[in-house]
C-alpha cells in the first residue's frame, strides 16, 4: 500500500504509477461549490429537515402533559415504522445502542460468546457485544458494498471455526461464534444473501445493524427485516430523527413481546402491585421524542427522493474528477444514501487529509470513515481476520454533506 | 404480622387488638374528595405541569434544527442543576437508570462485588448493581424515612463483614462489598450522616440514588450532594421532567469529566477522525429533552411549594382518620413529598386492598408500595438481612395523587 507515502510509485500490483499527477483538490472543491448551495455555510454533514407535523405532534404531547412513557405515539411510530420496513413488529427504544444491545440479549448472546462484525463500522457495533460480556470478532468489508465481505467471511470460517451439536466455535480460542452484525454502511445494503448462506452453514444468528439504512432495500425488501433481529437509530444525524432513539425490528411476534419487555422494565402488572419477572431495562422511547418521529417517518419517502437525487447530483459532477469517484449502490441495492461518499483512488490516500481541509476551509463539512475498531485500544486483542479492504477504506472514504435540505432544483 | 387476616387479633407483641374495629374506607375516599380537585376524574398519581418555557425551547430546537446531541440546552440545564443542587457538576443522561448505573461505574464496582441497596426501591436501584455484573444485597429500612436504616445496617455489617486492606468484604460469600445505594424514598431523605459514618468505617463508596428526591434537603442541604457521585431521575412521573431523562452529580471535577466522556461513547476527536479510547454509553441525553428539563426547571421552586401545601393539606385532612397517617418527613429533612404516602396502622395492613379499590372506583389514582426487591425472583437468592420494616411498609403504604396542579386554592 502507498498509504501516506506520495514517493511510492510502483504498487504492489507491478502497476506503475502517474507519479506526477496529484488529486486536484481545488476542483473538488469547485464541484462541491456547484452542487450544492451556495447561500449557506457550513453545511453540516447531515442535519434534521422539520417541515412537516413536528411541531403540531409535540405541541400535542406537551399540552396534553403525554411526554414521557404514558401516550399514544409510541405505538403510532412503532406501527408506522412496522409498516414501512416490512418487518412484523418494531419496538422503540432510546437510541440505536440500546436496540443493538437488545438485538444481542433476544438472540441470546452470553459472555464470553464471539460475534462477528465489521472492522469498518461505528464503534457502538462492537460495544454493544461488549455490554453483553461477549467479544467482537473483526471481519473484512467489500468494496462494493463498504459492508462485510460474505465471500471472506465464508472462506475464513472454514479455517478458523468448526460446527458441534449446532453451535459454531473458534478453534483458536475456544469460544463459541454466535451471531453475525453486518452494518449497512452509511445506508448501502450488504450483500445479504450469501450472509445468510454463512449463518446457516456455520449456525450463526445474523443480527442487521441497520443504525444507518432506514429506506435502503436489499433485492426490494428493506433492510432490517432479513434477520431474525436487527437495529434501527434516529440520531440527530440520521436520515429520520426523534432527537435520540432507536428500534428492534423482528419478525417473530414472542421476539417482539420479549423485547418490549425487557426495554420497558420487564413489568408484570397484578391487580395493584406491579412485579417484575426478569433483570429489565429503561429502553423505552418517551412519547415526546415518538411524536418527532412520527413526523419525519411521514415526510421520509420525499427525504429519500432528494437524498437520491443529491447522490446522482454528486456522481455526475465527480465523473470526470480524477483519482476518486461517488460510492454508488451496488445492483442489488437500493440505497438511501444517508452519507454520501467519495472515494479517493488509493494512490491519492495521502491527500486525504488535504481534501478535507480544504472542503473545510469552504464552509463543506466533511469527513474520513471511523477509525477501524480493531485499532481501538479495547479492542486491540480481539480476534479479526485480515482486513486489507478495511484498512484501505480507511484511509480513502471521505463524506460529504448530505442533508435532503441540500438538493437545488436546478 | 397480621397481614391478609382479619381475624388475627393478638399482635406478636401480646398488645390485644380493637378487633371489632375496621378502617372507615368511605370516610378515606370523603377526604380526598374534600382535598382534592372536584372538577377532573381520574386524578393521577403524578403528572406534569408545563406552564412555562417548555414550548417556546422546545420550538427553538425544532426551528434551529438541534434536537438531538447537538445544541445549547444540555449545557444549560446541566448548569441549572449543578446551581440548584449544589453539587460541582452534573451531566445529563438519557434516564435514571444508565444515571445511576454510570455512578456505580464511576466508583468501581466490578462484576462479582456486593452492593448493599435498600429492599423497598424501585427495580431499577437493584438493576444498575446486576447491570454491572455485580450483586445487590438487601438492607431494611427505618420508619422514620421510609430509606435505608444506617443503624441497622452498622450493626448487620459488624456481624457481616470485616474490612482488609480499605476493603469490605462479606464474611459469608467472600464477596467484596463495594457500596452502599441508598434511596430517597417518595422524596424523602434517608438519614445520611449515620450512613456516611457508616461508610467510613466500612471502607464502602456511597452513591444516592436521588432519582426522587430532587427539591428535597438533608440538614439544608440537598440530596444527591453528600455522595461521590449521585443519580437523579426526569421521567414523566417526577417533579420535573425531560420525557426520558436522568443525570449524574458529582462534586469532583476528575469524576465529572469521566462520566461526561463515558456518557458521550468515550470519544477522542483527533485533527479528523474520531477515536475512543475505552467502552463508551450512548447515555447522552439528546437536546429537545434538555430543552423541556430547563422549562421544567425554572418553575420546580414553584411546583416544590405547591407540593409542600398539598402534603400539607392531606396531613391536615387525614389527622383524625382512624387507622391511618399521612407520612412526614424526618426533623432532618426538607422533602419534596413526590408522592404522598399514606401508612395504614399494621393491623389494617388487610384492608390495603379495600382501600385501593375504592380510591380508584371514585377517580382517585393511588397505588401500593413496590414489591420488596428480594421477593423478585431474579433477585430471590441475593444476600439479605432480615427485613421486617421493609415488609411492614410493603404491605401499609399506599401512595396518594401528588400532581402540583392539585393544590386547590382555599
Amino acid at each position: 500500500m502507498v498509504h501516506h507515502s506520495e514517493e511510492s510509485h510502483i504498487l504492489q500490483s507491478g502497476q506503475i504509477q502517474h507519479i506526477d499527477r496529484r488529486l486536484d483538490v481545488d476542483r473538488i472543491v469547485a464541484v462541491l461549490e456547484a452542487v450544492l448551495p451556495r447561500n449557506r455555510r457550513p453545511l453540516p454533514l447531515h442535519e434534521p429537515c422539520f417541515g412537516g407535523n413536528e411541531w403540531a405532534y409535540v405541541r400535542d404531547c406537551l399540552d396534553t402533559g403525554w411526554v414521557s412513557s404514558v401516550g399514544s405515539y409510541v405505538d403510532r411510530f412503532e406501527s408506522m415504522l412496522s409498516e414501512y420496513t416490512g418487518a412484523a413488529k418494531a419496538i422503540a427504544t432510546v437510541n440505536g445502542t440500546a436496540a443493538l444491545y437488545i438485538c444481542l440479549k433476544l438472540v441470546s448472546v452470553e459472555p464470553g460468546d464471539e460475534v462477528l462484525v465489521p472492522a469498518l463500522t461505528f464503534v457502538a457495533t462492537a460495544n454493544a457485544v461488549a455490554y453483553c460480556g461477549a467479544i467482537p470478532h473483526f471481519v473484512d468489508v467489500d468494496e462494493m458494498t463498504l459492508g462485510m465481505d460474505a465471500r471472506k467471511l465464508s472462506e475464513y470460517l472454514k479455517d478458523t471455526a468448526f460446527v458441534r451439536n449446532h453451535c459454531c466455535y473458534n478453534k483458536r480460542t475456544g469460544a463459541r461464534i454466535k451471531a453475525v452484525v453486518p452494518m449497512h454502511t452509511f445506508g448501502h445494503p450488504v450483500d445479504l444473501e450469501p450472509l445468510l448462506e454463512v449463518c446457516k452453514t456455520f449456525q450463526l444468528e445474523l443480527i442487521e445493524d441497520a443504525a444507518e439504512s432506514l429506506g435502503s432495500y436489499y433485492k426490494g425488501r428493506h433492510t432490517g427485516s432479513f434477520s431474525n433481529v436487527a437495529a434501527l437509530s434516529f440520531n440527530g444525524n440520521k436520515v429520520v430523527t426523534t432527537g435520540g432513539g432507536g428500534a428492534v425490528l423482528t419478525n417473530d411476534s414472542d421476539i417482539a413481546r420479549l423485547a418490549k419487555h425487557i426495554t420497558t422494565t420487564a413489568r408484570v402488572p397484578d391487580r395493584w402491585s406491579v412485579s417484575h419477572d426478569q433483570i429489565g431495562y429503561n429502553y423505552r422511547m418517551p412519547n415526546i421524542n415518538a411524536a418527532l418521529g412520527c413526523a419525519q417517518l411521514e415526510q421520509l419517502p420525499r427525504f429519500l427522493e432528494k437524498k437520491r437525487l443529491l447522490a446522482r447530483k454528486y456522481m455526475d459532477a465527480f465523473l470526470d474528477v480524477f483519482g476518486v469517484r461517488v460510492f454508488s449502490e451496488a445492483p442489488f441495492a437500493t440505497s438511501n444514501y444517508w452519507l454520501n461518499t467519495l472515494l479517493l483512488d488509493e494512490p491519492y490516500a495521502c491527500q486525504r487529509d488535504e481534501v478535507l481541509e480544504a472542503t473545510h476551509q469552504r464552509g463543506f463539512i466533511t469527513r474520513p470513515a471511523w477509525v477501524l475498531i480493531p485499532k481501538l485500544r479495547m479492542y486491540g486483542h480481539s480476534p479479526k481476520m485480515e482486513l486489507p479492504v478495511a484498512e484501505k477504506l480507511e484511509q480513502t472514504i471521505i463524506n460529504l454533506p448530505s442533508s435532503p435540505s441540500l438538493l437545488v432544483d436546478d
